[in-house]
């Protein structure tokens, strides 16, 4: 069981081709603010990342939503007044830590590499022990259905042991995604060596 | 065109479970022994990483290998005495940033989750200008068929452009993937960042 006050949301900065990308957005953050959960983001105003802020910020005020981007990304997806507060960092590296320390969990909204580089690092970090925090992939109209199928293929191939597996949480709806993570519990030599203060060590 | 002296290879600790995957590791050390392309890789003596450590050792001496390992994986992942020079980093962040440096291109063996990360943030880099290296997948028994697949998707749902999606290069075929990195030209705007010297930043 993980307490979850605050989740970061890993997503495109674009809309996406249909309006189902959007409206999970909206979906996730109107589920967000029904449980009182902030939301810690990559900071852009556009796209998925603009509609989960904004959500949030609406539902449970601009003080539940924290944004964290690079000095370099900050022209290209802030257009316009953000919602929140807004950190600036220097590099992608401390972007990363910087969610990762403000969230008790991880969800993956649809996005491009950047995105999967985000939540793939989220999950390799739990794997070293650096955190024992759940991560999760929204599933919107099967988008990560083959990535999800290529997780189960690693396992077959020897490449990830089965209780590993786990680590990668999913559902297609955003609530029995969250009840999912609530639920999830690390591995035990996980959460002994995440306790050992190792996220703060990522941040480097 | 993409002269290539030296290639990053990311890859299992482990063996797989089928002799296919180390047989694909040896095959890709030979194509790189008889190209005389030397060797950047985890620093780890055991699985796939030590099967191409070996192999290209054996064909171009000690010198064309170098390993690059943090010192929490280094008891886990050396066994005997490593191939090559053996760099120990502080974390993991270094350790790609380091290997980044030392190559002029990227290589997917098969693997887990954390070799997954290492070249989604390859890819990422080369999104965001740090680098203009070429990077591939060496899809091995079909292992990466559904990640390729689910990379269409995503260009498909609109949160990759399409010009980006060439930035995953993939072949079955050792030699027929280094003529495609090699013959891999990325985006003028990107070659143009990754000259402003981006990716020493990048090590931080
Ligand atoms: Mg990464």
């Amino acid at each position: 069981m993980t307490e979850i006050k605050r989740i970061a949301v890993f997503c495109g900065s674009s809309t996406g081709t249909g309006e189902v990308f959007m409206k999970s957005a909206a979906l996730l953050g109107q589920e967000m603010v029904r449980r009182k959960i902030k939301l810690v983001y990559g900071g852009g105003s556009v796209g998925l990342m603009g509609q989960i802020a904004k959500t949030v910020a609406e539902g449970l005020g601009e003080d539940a939503v924290l944004g964290v981007i690079t000095e370099d990304l900050a022209p290209r997806e802030i257009s316009g007044a953000p919602h929140g507060e807004v950190k600036v960092v220097p590099d992608m590296h401390t972007r990363k830590a910087v969610m990762a320390q403000n969230a008790d969990a991880f969800v993956a909204l649809p996005g491009g590499y950047g995105t999967l580089e985000e939540v793939m690092e989220m999950i390799t970090w739990q794997q070293l022990g650096i955190h024992a925090k759940p991560v999760g992939f929204l599933n919107v109209n099967g988008l990560y259905t083959k990535l999800l199928s290529f997780f189960d293929d690693i396992v077959s191939a020897g490449f990830v042991s089965a209780p590993r597996r786990a680590i990668a949480q999913s559902d297609t709806d955003a609530a029995a995604l969250i009840d999912k993570l609530i639920a999830y519990q690390a591995p035990d030599n996980i959460i002994k060596l995440a306790k050992e203060g190792k996220l703060d060590q990522a941040r480097g």
